[in-house]
């Protein structure tokens, strides 16, 4: 199957999920270090090709899998996460694997810490095995991921590898982080469930740069995606000043909504017409469950905000841009070869800024935010694609021509709910010439396990639509 | 005159200042080269008994103030402190400089890159010369510091050096930093004036990892901490996702209050008998001066404020405490003997919290700032002391005894700012058996210039008190 392209179709395919393992390792039929051992030979099966991994630590991960298989022997698992192989985003500091962040200047980077969430997951018993490609500190230059589906093309990015690895089912769940569309977009394009949480949701511990920047959860299951977050977030609550994500301590029942906003974003101009028609046929099937759905043609209130995020893409991109430039000037003064050409443009942009400019920008998010928090209410939440149809293809630069922009894919369904600081839950809806393509919901601040529930019911109550 | 101590007296004191030399700078009569030598000498005089620095580079200095000295004989200064020699507590991050934050675990950590704070000086054409002394981590585990009037006092903390090498003439300026009570404090102590802004009113960079740690600034002038407060936001602004802060970019003029809320905090509790008595003979010459004074006697609001803001040590120490601990964490794993046994007592503490207690803590606080919000407009601004009396003796820890609680000294008045993430600026009003004591001023959030102008107004119109 290695380097094959395989048709995804949502009605059929099953991803490795973990939720469903416990009862196993609670009866003994099975242990969370046998359930590693599956992992690790898929890992050898695929990683070839899908080239997830940027680190892997077999040994350490065995340990922990054989402490974990012991408290379950035991009747003591520490969590409903204990034993679950998880992959954490190479963005994100580690204390037993290299910190690389997908950036030259940074290879053999080693810096021995666990990020917060990373300490928690390792008290919840979770198995830490392995590092996960990112997208050049967390931006747009991609490293060697391909998605698993269709191995020319692009897995998304910047949380690369965490979406291709639970994509190819070598583990069930990963970490990844958002700042435009890192993790919504690479889970999209890869046919995970994942939530981009509310801003602040999850204890960004050491990585607290920028503004919109968030830690996310990739699964195949919306019950994996949402013990990982709430068992993080348990123990290391939100970011500093905050009270983090809000809920259950188990996976929110699916709750059908009455009302749901539909955005088509900047997004709906750049989109095939494939997807469109997709996503039609699934808002006929939402429609049909007796759902009212609020568009730009029939609701006043959505034409104000479509246009009120209309430019959410530039927003948010100066903003980061601005809020890295540090960072980035300090890479390449020490190494001036250190980071691609594509982050040295990034820098060369937010550079040409004054503090006057980044105020402005954020005052037009405030503005945006405002006209959100205004909108919002008319619905149980916004539904609209998680990514601009299926994974472009990605072979690499062409020599001697200008950069590509967008060799990752394009963010511009991601935007929004970055900028808006909403939680934001893909569902893997749709498939599209047998790639996948998401389906997000998107929640007003604060409503992670609402956005959850709802995931949960699209999952269940509506068949996705292949096209 | 080093080693001795010299009794402080307002009246007379003159610290070194900087805006005043410019002139001279500007007509080729001095040069910021020999305004620095000047420094060096003085560093050469005090240092071995005031020891406010961590590391000196007196080689980059010089290219630094030679190139500045070129600018303004060619007349193109970059900017308002083109050529003056700012101090770097030793938590930043500085290129040229190792930052070893005084904790055993940093020895030698070098890590060449420039927190934004810093990036922004050296834009602005400031001589970055020295890195100075920081309590361990910015906690309460003291450097070698002493107290620039009578070396068996400590100079306070975390910010010691800074405010030590602004109290005995090495340099102009410095930057502090505070999360409960770290820039106030030792400015008061040294007969600093400074200040602690608005949460968020200075760029972090990459020292964000608690919400209430901002930058500071000591100086000697309320024109030197304005200028330089204004010359880094100018560049880098605030905190990631807000504004920093704003203001004119020269000095706010004197502004005579009509009206200024007398708090007396926890710390009117633990206050001397001679320091009580100079801060009401203070009162009484600004009520003099025609200024109406809220009191908890005499205003019910004042009074339900003091109730409200009584628990600020025990709330703001363990906000800190919990968002700290996974930085500890990572420090003590690595390293068991390179944190003091003072911090080790800290992240036991937050480790015994859970994720309730502090969205608990994160309530009273957001209880607290409703409340502030609601009595602060009553007045100008709020007045009360910077600190609990003079700085207290601090000759070492006493072998096989317990630690003593606060070796840099008591953080109580300056707790309810960082709280309320409200600007405060310290002026050293007050004089108490010959040494300082300061006086500040806080506003509510976003009053930083506000603050510096009713400050001025409080240095040049309001006679210093001595006892």
């Amino acid at each position: 199957m290695a380097g094959q392209t395989t048709a995804y179709d949502p009605r059929t395919f099953r991803g490795l999920t973990f939720h469903d393992a416990k009862s196993a390792f609670a009866d003994g039929s099975d242990t969370p270090s046998a359930y590693l051992e599956r992992c690790l030979e898929t890992v050898a099966a695929r990683e070839p090709v899908v080239q997830a991994f940027a680190s892997l630590n077999e040994e350490a991960a065995r340990a922990a899998a054989a402490a974990s298989s012991k408290r379950w022997k035991d009747g003591n698992p520490l969590s409903s996460i204990d034993g679950m192989p998880v992959g954490i985003k190479d963005l994100l500091e580690t204390r037993d694997m290299p910190t690389q962040m997908g950036c030259a200047a940074f290879d053999g980077n080693f810096p021995k810490n666990d990020n917060a969430a990373v300490w928690a997951l390792r008290q919840a018993g979770a198995v830490i095995f392995g590092k996960t490609v990112t997208a050049e500190l967390g931006g747009n230059h991609p490293g060697p991921t391909t998605n698993p589906f269709d191995p020319a093309r692009t897995a998304g990015g910047s949380s690369s590898g965490s979406a291709a690895a639970v994509g190819s089912a070598m583990m069930p769940a990963a970490i990844g982080t958002q700042v435009g569309g890192s993790i919504i977009r690479p889970a999209a394009f890869c046919g995970n469930v994942a939530i981009k949480p509310s801003q602040g949701g999850i204890n960004r511990g050491e990585r607290q740069a920028t503004s919109m920047s968030t830690h996310g959860v990739h699964a195949n299951t919306i019950e994996d995606m949402w013990q990982v977050a709430v068992e993080i977030v348990a123990r290391v609550g939100g970011d500093r000043g905050g009270p983090g994500i809000m809920g259950p301590m188990t996976t929110p029942a699916a709750r059908k909504p009455e009302r749901l906003i539909v955005l088509e974003t900047a997004g709906w101009q750049v989109l095939d017409d494939a997807s469109k028609a997709a996503f039609e046929e699934l808002l006929g099937r939402i429609k049909a469950e007796g759902i009212e759905l609020l568009r730009r043609g029939d609701a006043p209130a959505v034409e104000t905000l479509e246009q009120g995020i209309a430019e959410a893409g530039r927003i948010a991109a100066s903003i980061t841009g601005w809020e890295n430039q540090w960072t980035y000037r300090n890479i390449l003064d020490a190494n001036p070869d250190g980071i691609s050409d594509r982050a040295k443009g990034v820098l060369e942009r937010a550079e040409a800024m004054t503090v006057g400019d980044y105020r402005a920008l954020l005052t037009e998010r405030a503005m945006a935010q405002a006209l959100y928090a205004d909108v919002a209410p008319l619905a149980d939440a916004v539904i609209t694609l998680a990514c601009p149809g299926p994974a472009p293809i990605w072979t690499g630069d062409t020599p001697n021509a200008p950069l590509a922009a967008r060799p990752t894919g394009d963010a511009i369904f991601n935007y929004p709910s970055s900028m808006l600081f909403a939680p934001a839950v893909t569902t893997p809806k749709l498939a599209v010439d047998g790639l996948p393509v998401g389906v997000q919901l998107m929640g007003r601040p604060g409503e992670d396990a609402k956005m959850t529930g709802l995931a949960r019911w699209l999952l269940d109550g509506v068949p996705p639509v292949v096209v």
